[in-house]
């Protein structure tokens, strides 16, 4: 159960989006920056970086949703994410975001236990001054988002399907609208 | 030095704003939202909060700046600062204030670590939910400005009365304008 009164009906951050407006405008238009802006990442790649940081703090909503959005823009392949979770340096994905995906974990434990080391790798296997930034960066607002979801207790619905609908607008439509898919998927669920 | 190529004017966050303008817009409105907006919670109160989560992330250039921020909001009181670092329970601070503080270092830990003991303390000192969601939250923001100014290795000046100025800006000014006193003090200070 939710630690403040919280809508019913809406799970995870899109609960938590609906009691506070003011905070929820900035946060959607980072994440819509962050996942969907321009980027010489695809926006797969950057829901693998986000689902992966989720999953090492264990925020289940949110490594399942933007797992679904991964998914999504990867083709359908969820298998993959599942492989990326378990162990990025041995799944089907190129050494440079095999590079980046060795930063997340370490901006997660602290921003200090990322070393010269890791950006050196990156940068071997081609990554630029901005995706290293952008990777961080993705890394870092995800211990945001994921500690907000957890430290207010929010509904994290269990079915599968409901998150792949999730994933889907997501992916196409973002992160910006108030009444974007996160929130119909959930009445359609119901 | 830097993991990336940065200004080598610019302190801290303020030149990984100068970087990447597009991320730095929506994370310095929700910064403004979270520690200036209308709020039943004082600024000076919110500004303790975001130094004492950055203190426990080890976060030199984040607990220097807010904490100086906290102190400028609250009559320059900057051994108060040092006591609610320190131990916050034994701090000449609200009964209330202490109760909420003692969510932020378990947000830190990680979002499940907040357990209904902690909300219920909280509550039986006057919080609301909306002051436990700022506190939350606040919280949880700060875990990614932490980590993003550390992650990416920002220069931390050492000098104290750079944070001072720096932080009179950041209570007086506030987080949005981009020519906002943490840039201009740095100008001043070299």
């Amino acid at each position: 159960m939710p630690h403040i009164k919280l809508s019913d009906e809406l799970p995870g951050i899109v609960s938590l989006f609906a009691f506070r407006p003011d905070t929820a405008e900035p946060m959607r238009a980072l994440a819509e920056e962050l996942l969907r802006g321009p980027n010489t990442l695809t926006s797969g790649e950057r829901e693998l970086i986000a689902t992966y940081v989720s999953s090492r703090n264990d925020c289940h909503f949110c490594q399942a949703s933007h797992g679904a959005a991964a998914a999504h823009h990867l083709g359908g392949n969820e298998q993959l994410i599942a492989d990326v979770k378990q162990n990025f340096d041995a799944a089907p994905i190129s050494a440079k975001l095999k590079a980046l995906l060795a930063i997340p974990g370490k901006v997660q434990q602290g921003g200090k236990n990322v070393l010269p080391a890791d950006i050196d790798r990156a940068r071997q296997e081609g990554a630029t001054d901005r995706e290293i930034h952008d990777t961080v960066l993705i890394a870092a607002a995800f211990c945001m988002y994921n500690r907000y979801v957890d430290g207010l207790a929010t509904w994290a619905p269990q079915d599968p399907n409901l998150y792949r609908q999730m994933g889907a607008g997501m992916a196409e439509v973002g992160y910006i609208k108030e009444d974007a898919p996160p929130a119909r998927a959930q009445s359609t669920a119901k």
